[in-house]
């Protein structure tokens, strides 16, 4: 089983998994992909990923492992955190460690090998979520998570190993840092003006629209002010909601159109850039609270973190997002909203 | 000029530097890199930098910006920060920003194209650590300045734009949030304990010894226990002091010694990886603190960062710091101590 480490100076936990040290690529900075009939997520080769924990199949294909599906849940067959009993691990001086319990699994979005996120239909991109749902309201059931994270790596410069369309899904008994510094300054902020910070920030926004790349009835698009990476957006619905499964069933179509429209406006400026996607929920005891707001969040793979980045945590970011959510906003868009 | 923005919700600064996107590699993954005649780093293209701040030449060569310099520092041709008058920016609701005052100079380190940092000699590298020390105690006079970082990215794996050796130099207004959690870490060490955390730290791994890598007289190489990254590796000066220029002189030598060894141990295990180096010192205005303790990193750039790490800090490891350590320690060297 992997290890969970902390650093003693800072606190911030590490997972140490050796486990992922088998992956076929898990050091190939050159990605050696695998494609069409060797691809383990392709519809025939069920057997080569562990049997699925969800699916959607229409009803007259309805035995699991076979094919027919339109989508799979499966656990990822090289996890960085497993099940298993917690027995405690020896601590060595004033290190602490504890075993790697979580869950990690994949979720399998289509049976169509090499298909772009953006070309997805908004239908096929809502089935994503709502099995991110079911999953998530399963897993926290496990009392020992701290947190549920839903990411997906597009491309290889993105950090994707296989070209299958494809999203993760990790459960973690400790509160990533990362986290822990947003749900902290919603706190704070909440505590000071009693109201919710992304709730505010949404309000202004509107004010100004220097930042809005698009909106809809529940959601609205932004470039964020203080952006990590060039073309970083953020994905916010317009309700205060601490998790995506306390947003009502209608956010689900919602949500597809406009991440839809998003991903569309990023390939129409950057060509098909590769990006991560991830969803940031408030951790699994905080599900109440009044001061975090879920959202997306979607930041391109255009250049690389070095040097400084790595050392300080200080990016430096080549593009305002005036100028970003100018271009994005630009895009020529033919967009059906079905 | 750039700008210094803050994200209104963590607090974390980022730079949006407008400079930075007319760099000819700003976008290119896949980094069309300049070697010989065009290196703008070569001896006879100095007109191609900035006037040169600082070199070393023989006595018989002293004009500046002409060949005959074993190393040159000049200010970076498209900086990330820049020197001039801060008036201030307006306000815009609860954004907050500020003007990019800062510096950001090269080091070029050799003149002679491509070479790796791990074949120079102990006393070329001496040469680097002393120009930064010189640097560092110039740049620290503008009392603007809050704290100035050395790194280096060694390979285009790394971020490394261009091939000739060269390392950077950025000084900042304002404490990178990475440096603010270790010193932050530090002192509530030092308040509960009334030690340093680090000389602690350096007492008990040459207890165990499971991840010491190798030692000398003033400084030690350990992995640290809880690495973000695989072969992650740390020089540690076995006597505390807060920042490398309050160290004593005879510390030039001994850390060039360990730090090639170091990096051709690296070079062993893991066949001439790109990698990122950096010191960590205090920030300027805590350079007599007693519990923060200087220190060098290195991380080699084996995989990519992906949508888990930038969604939540957290890193995924698969090397376990003591089956590192017992790689690196086991290739055999033959290196000349001088």
């Amino acid at each position: 089983m992997s290890e969970l480490r902390k650093d003693p100076i800072t606190g911030r936990w590490v997972i140490i998994s050796r486990e992922r040290a088998s992956r076929p690529s898990a050091f190939n900075l050159v990605l050696k992909r695998r494609r069409g009939i060797l691809c383990p997520f392709c519809p025939g080769r069920e057997k080569e990923t562990p049997p699925e924990i969800l699916a959607c199949r229409p009803p007259e294909a309805s035995a699991p492992d076979i094919p027919g599906w339109k989508l799979r849940v499966v656990p990822n067959r090289f996890p960085a955190l497993g099940t298993g009993e917690e027995n405690g691990l020896p601590e060595e001086g004033f290190f602490r460690r504890r075993e790697g319990i979580g869950a990690h699994e994949v979720i399998i979005e289509s049976p169509d090998h090499g298909r772009r996120f953006s070309d997805f239909s908004p239908r096929e991109i809502e089935a994503v979520f709502r099995a991110y749902r079911d999953r998530y309201g399963e897993l926290k059931k496990d009392r020992r998570f701290r947190y549920i994270l839903l990411f997906k790596n597009e491309g290889a410069q993105a950090g994707a190993t296989l070209d299958h369309p494809h999203s993760q899904l990790i459960a973690l008994p400790v509160i990533p840092w990362m986290i822990r510094e947003e749900v902290k300054g919603c706190r704070e902020y909440y505590l000071r003006e009693n109201r919710c910070i992304y709730c505010d920030l949404i309000r202004q926004e509107m004010e100004t629209r220097d930042r809005v790349i698009t909106e809809s009835d529940g959601f609205v698009a932004l470039s964020p002010y203080a952006p990590r990476f060039p073309y970083e957006l953020w994905i916010l619905p317009r309700k205060h909601h601490t998790v995506p499964d306390r947003s009502g069933s209608e956010w689900f179509h919602g949500l597809a159109v406009i991440l839809r429209e998003c991903l569309q406006r990023l390939d129409g400026v950057l060509d098909n850039p590769a990006y991560n996607l991830y969803v940031h929920s408030a951790p699994l005891d905080d599900e109440e609270s009044a001061s975090y707001h879920w959202h997306l969040e979607i930041t391109p793979s255009l250049s690389r973190i070095a040097g400084f980045e790595l050392a300080t945590g200080f990016y430096i970011n080549p593009v305002s997002p005036e100028e970003a959510t100018e271009k994005l906003r630009r895009v020529d868009m033919k967009i059906s909203k079905q």
